[in-house]
């Protein structure tokens, strides 16, 4: 095994890297960096040269993915690692950002380290993860690698300002035509570095998660209509009050998520009422339902669950109820074998682990349906994610990056990477 | 007793009146009659004439009150009926009018029996009994002829555009100066005609309702407010749901009204959610509570058992929650006396009648704190009010003005009107 250690990390390097990088697409104390717009292009070129900097190969794929490599050995199958460097409005500097500024770390500490790869590492920044520019688009950037976007979306997808995301790229000197280019075959495993999004590690005390599971997601919206009704006349007995039954559903799938396991989720987020006024008894409630499991039966089982209880409990108070499904993601499941070399890594470079599921979607869950596919999470501050106020200690970001460079030094000089995941596939 | 008969009662005019004085103030099809405005005017002039025509002795008292005077008898003190003119935006025909057009056609009916009285009646539209347009002044013109009116009121009301009550006042050649001369000391009892507001009638199948309590209130607003995560990185165990511990409330405040009798109702009609995202875990949600109760030590227990629920609940999820009293009405108890001589007209007229609670709040609930007061409702289809869809059929009306017509007429003749209610104040 190698011998990096924790101290090969160039911590001052890469603090500096995450502010800097923080400070790119940011205007008036706001940071946004929609894909393919000019903050994010900076963003790439700065990367860039941070990647040649630390002696890495670098190029731009057909969609604007941007690739550092660390060249190594005879197999042909590469280890990538990385994360994207769009982000949404009002963003933090971590999301996405520490994955690709850890793995040029990492890459960096690896070649200090003078271990002899047996294949090469590359480091990614890829494009669109969020569909913060174009919401059709989520993960466009690993979807181009793995060759799943379909020929005609670059021309049918959207901003909100009417712009194709085919004329985006055209903008910053990308041909759409050129997509299917960006297709690798080449991939031995992906390792994404991320931020955890949830306060799962900070609660535990815990240094790193090491990802076995990207949650499954079910998102419906539901209508539930009774009669609207004079609030001091209409006795209780003859009410049809559309918010009471919402509110009884609601109670209802609380506890079925608590049955449905310590994995399971169901949160409902979004309301509006009619009429909306004080004296009036509620005729309509629409409400978002939000359920992910890391497990597509039980994630099933539960979507079931849930809308029978709301059936049930609309019948029961002479209301009516729809519910249709506005998106539905499967989840992924992690290699075992990354996940032990993580587990590893961790030990050796002294930073505690826990095993964790995401319940956030990242591009680790597109790779995984492909490629032997790891994550690790590093705490951050309160949960935070998608938020200004996003803060990981320059000690757990070093920590973190020396667990990935372990990883990657592994998988890149180990005899074989496993074949598990693609079995799944 | 009189020999008033339904058919004493001028139906075809009564039915006209509803029609012609629902056309006056509707503009692009919707009804809408603000104190004081020129259609409240004119709706004024309309009426002074039909009652001109039933031969009342007419003139308008200090604050715009139009009174109707059927003179009679030695005794001094007045029986009073009538209801309001002033309309909610898109009104139905009834609401209030029908009051003061059942209070003509009884007092022509009076006349047409030949019935000697023994003290006078009146007829009165009063005003601005809405607070549609000076929401601080509902029941402007009973607080007038009460003497309940403070001196800065008339400079203090101000409507949505900024107007003053004393000036809109001035609008119409009255001076808010002279708002004192209204005050009466000759009224012996108020009865009041009046559409339901609800569906009891209807749903019961009966032909007219004897109020026997104008129910209390108690409008709170109330905010929850828990934590915002990310939806599914958050476990449900973790969680600060503000909605899920509101929807838990809300079911609580459903047992307490039921539990409190049927006479009470607790009503959650207007919430907003923050920040209202469907993949956020809510951290915020503000609520109305409306509670009704005709009796106000029940109100008053049931308003502590909702504060108190809700106050359990949130410190039981990690919830803070705050609650305040917005309006605070007290119920109003009916005459005893005026219920029996309605229920008596009620049988001699072939109508069918029940006891009931107005749940909605009427210039009779001012009245029945200083003279002897009674309700007549007659069903509104479907239960509609401030609705312009608001319907009661010819025939509901003939027998609610003939109910009224007996009741006033024997208040009128009888030996002396109760003064139990006077006790109360």
């Amino acid at each position: 095994m190698t011998g990096i250690r924790l101290a090969d990390i160039d911590a001052t390097a890469l603090q500096q890297h995450v502010d800097a990088l923080g400070q790119i697409g940011r205007e008036d104390d706001l940071l946004f960096r929609p894909v393919y717009s000019p903050q994010w292009l900076q963003a790439r070129d700065q990367l860039r040269a941070w990647m040649e900097n630390a002696r890495l190969e670098t190029r731009v794929d057909a969609v604007g993915n941007l690739i550092g490599r660390l060249d190594g050995g005879t197999e042909p199958e590469t280890v990538l690692t990385g994360s994207h460097i769009d982000t949404v409005r009002d963003a933090g500097r971590y999301d996405g950002a520490l994955g690709v500024l850890g793995g040029i770390a990492a890459a960096e500490a690896i070649q200090r380290s003078g271990l002899r790869l047996r294949r090469p590492i590359e480091v990614v920044a890829l494009c669109e993860e969020e569909g913060s520019r174009f919401a059709a688009a989520a993960y466009w950037g690993t979807r181009a690698i793995l060759g799943e976007i379909a020929a005609d979306e670059a021309d049918r997808i959207l901003d909100d300002a009417g712009v194709t995301i085919g004329a985006a790229m055209r903008g910053v000197g990308l041909d759409p035509e050129g997509i299917p280019a960006a297709v690798r075959n080449d991939i031995a495993a992906f390792i994404e570095l991320h931020i955890e999004q949830g306060r799962v590690l900070e609660n535990a005390g815990v240094d790193v998660g090491i990802v076995r599971a990207i949650t499954g997601l079910k998102q419906l919206l539901a209508t539930i209509s009774g009669e609207a009704d004079h609030a001091g006349t209409t006795p209780m007995g003859i009410r049809r009050d559309a918010l009471a039954g919402a509110a009884e559903a609601f109670i209802d799938f609380e506890r079925l998520a608590k049955e449905a396991g310590e994995d399971a989720v169901v949160t409902v987020g979004q309301l509006t009422l009619k009429p909306n006024a004080s004296n009036v008894v509620p005729e309509t409630v629409h409400f978002s339902i939000d359920i992910r499991v890391p497990d597509q039966r039980r994630l099933n089982s539960l979507t079931d669950a849930v809308c029978a209880a709301l059936q049930q409990i609309a019948a029961r108070r002479g209301l009516t109820c729809t519910v249709r499904t506005v998106e539905s993601q499967a989840p992924a499941i992690l290699d075992r074998h990354v996940q032990d070399v993580i587990g590893q890594a961790a030990a050796t470079v002294g930073a505690s682990s826990i095993s964790i599921v995401s319940g956030a979607g990242h591009d680790s869950q597109a790779f995984a349906r492909r490629v032997a596919t790891g994550m690790i999470f590093t705490p951050s501050r309160r949960g935070l994610s998608h938020n200004p106020a996003e803060f990981t200690s320059p000690e757990q970001v070093v920590r973190a990056a020396g667990v990935l460079a372990r990883t990657l030094a592994a998988l890149a000089s180990g005899d074989v990477i496993t074949k598990a995941t693609k079995e799944h596939v």
